[in-house]
């Protein structure tokens, strides 16, 4: 009788415990013991215990997903990685192992963002397409329903658009959700004069960018070496003159002030933060940025100068954490990302995973996704642990049985992912 | 003609880069470009380029699995674990991540060794073989085929033989090969005098655990706070006349001279060794002892001072890398281990692949294994990685596309290995 009077429900998934990433009674992670999320179409219709959903949906014609005995959380949102690129840079990072740099360059290795500048110019956009293709596949079955990817291994205007096409490309054949940030300013080409190749940034690229719809979000690489304060704050007002809300690279390696003009400038997020002064971080906080925090990266350069995860947030920032995937940091699993960032960042289980989630959510300006609630998207994945926080206990572990985005099932299988 | 002289095979593996992990000019790791494995039964016939196999066996009835464009290593052999135990300690974990041991123990949290004693009693002992076989499940599809496994979760007789028992059931129901180790002397019980309970190592496990043909070998936990120097001497002594080999748990915490005592023992194995000496590691060297080192397990507890591998190995001491899976560091992957032995401890590639392989064979005693070599067993694992360096370039990634076990192919499939 009730039913005709509630929404249909297609997918039910129940049993288990849901983890709404929705503060409530004092869990900042909204834990449901036993709870169900109901689904229609793409999105969640309900979100509670069994009885709940089921005064809220009509679920007697949805399919089951029995979670019982296991975890059902937000899909990740992974605000901040380099996915496409030419080649690899293995030799690099082998050889990094037991030498510096410097011994590596005197080895004739080829190193750097230049060097992956170098394989992408080089690599067919069908190549490009299918080596992104393979981590993204990866990614989702580790749990990433969401990935942001940036520009800037091109550096010309043509790789650049040619890099945020791919982009678009790997959005379309789906099934996560790609959000593209151009990143001209990632570095300078070593062709051109530094002011020609800004004035290119600023006249040539960013007009093509949004004429051409390629990118949401304008990132500029603002540290000691890279672009200044001033070159930085010139390339992200022109984009967001032309549509393209800021975001920034800064503090990696320097304070040259980056995060404070970041903070005049209203970016949606500051990301790597190792150098930021408390006084920055609350310029950011003020400002509504949040801080992407990048475990993983730092870890495989070995990086001298921690970011103080505890201090960025005491400050009030909300802080998301990202894979940074790019040739100088290969992975994939955010839920490696998880376990680095308890085990060397102070990071509490439930912090490591809101910064997973709704964190990375808020990084991309998305208020669609991150949390388990009526009406979000309906992008869940199924942990076969019994419980949380064994995700960040079982080290190198994919706890990830099942991924759901956009309301279809996924269940993993080894070598890809079939619904 | 010529193949009536040969000797034929079921199995070849073809194509790919073979690591042999036999050193072959100037290479450690005896690399085979488009190399070739002849498997027949359980063991190998041959192995080298595609032409030279093709010459020494008869491949022409072969089942032919193409391994073109990825790597073929021997199965990892994982010398030092506590795979089999009660419950979980994921609560004690998840709350080291902010808080110290102390805060831990004021929070009423059940810890340490004691806390997994306890479990571990109070479990049946179909729930140790499931939960023990669902972690090496794990272990086996990420590319390890022989593991050890100790007692010293029970400190009873009864409780310590029962452990033992469940390390059998493992070995039978396979595919991965199980080496049992008797380790009564991880701990004190809390119900016993000390030296009662040495007196109960030493006459009643031992005795029992030799008359059942348990374990091939002793261990003891020699360390400050733990088993003294003399106390663990008279029980690895009186393993060794009972006919179980000796290996020790030293210089983990402290250097009470364990490592000295042990190589006077002749102990095929000393393991953790993060206060060794370089005296100490010479005589184990000379003793012709293998070090065991835990990158994980010192991870897991964010151990304040690091094993030196550089060191340990310039003393002439051969490594091996092992997970130390426990409820203390749960890690599945020897892969993972890799990954932190080389960023974190100065190993090359090259010397994690053959601590975790040869290495950890040398450590159990096996001579059978290890490498790829005709009359060795055919124990391989395949990666879907285009360099072998891969393997420790993508972070928190399974390479493994099939393990190969005795002569028996296993896909990985994401939750289970079918032939």
């Amino acid at each position: 009788m009730a039913s005709i009077f509630k929404p249909h429900a297609d997918l039910l998934v129940q049993g288990g415990l849901v983890l709404t990433c929705v503060w409530q009674a004092g869990d900042p992670i909204g834990r449901i013991p036993d709870g169900a999320v109901a689904i229609a179409g793409e999105r969640i219709l309900a979100v509670g215990t069994r009885a709940a959903v089921a005064a809220q949906a009509d679920v007697t014609a949805a399919r089951v997903l029995d979670a019982a005995g296991q975890v059902v959380a937000p899909g990740f949102v992974d605000s901040h990685t380099h996915l496409v690129f030419g080649g690899s840079r293995v030799r690099e990072y082998a050889a990094r192992m037991t030498r510096t740099a410097a011994e590596v360059r005197a080895l004739g290795i080829p190193a750097g963002i230049g060097a992956t500048v170098a394989m992408t110019r080089a690599a067919s956009t069908d190549d490009l397409v299918a080596s992104a293709a393979a981590r993204l596949a990866g990614m989702f079955r580790a749990g990433t329903t969401t990935i942001e990817i940036k520009s800037g291994y091109g550096l010309t205007v043509a790789d650049e658009l040619r890099m945020l096409a791919v982009g678009r490309r790997l959005g379309e054949m789906g099934p996560a959700d790609v959000v593209n940030t151009f990143l001209g300013a990632h570095d300078f080409p070593p062709d051109l004069p530094r002011e020609r190749y800004i004035d290119l940034i600023i006249h040539e690229m960013i007009p093509a960018v949004a004429a051409g719809g390629l990118a949401e979000f304008c990132d500029v690489y603002c540290d000691d070496g890279y672009y200044t304060v001033a070159e930085s704050r010139r390339i992200l007002e022109a984009g967001r003159a032309a549509g393209l809300r800021p975001k920034i690279h800064t503090d990696a390696y320097s304070d040259i002030g980056g995060a404070h003009m970041a903070a005049e400038l209203g970016v949606v997020s500051a990301d790597h933060l190792n150098y930021t002064t408390p006084a920055a971080a609350r310029r950011l906080a003020d400002a509504g940025a949040v801080g992407v925090v990048m475990p993983a990266l730092d870890w495989a350069v070995a990086h001298s100068h921690p970011f103080d995860a505890p201090m960025l947030a005491g400050q009030g920032l909300t802080l998301a954490l990202a894979t940074d995937l790019c040739p100088g940091c290969w992975t994939e699993s955010m839920q490696f990302v998880m376990q680095l960032a308890c085990r060397l960042y102070r990071f509490s289980p439930e912090a490591a995973l809101l910064a997973a989630t709704l964190g990375g959510a808020r990084a991309l300006g998305l208020d669609d996704r991150g949390v388990l609630a009526p009406g979000k998207l309906a992008d869940l994945q199924v942990w076969d642990v019994p419980t949380f926080e064994d995700v960040i206990y079982r080290l190198g572990n994919n706890a990830v049985a099942q991924v759901i985005k956009r309301g279809k099932i996924y269940h993993r299988d080894g070598t890809g992912l079939a619904s």
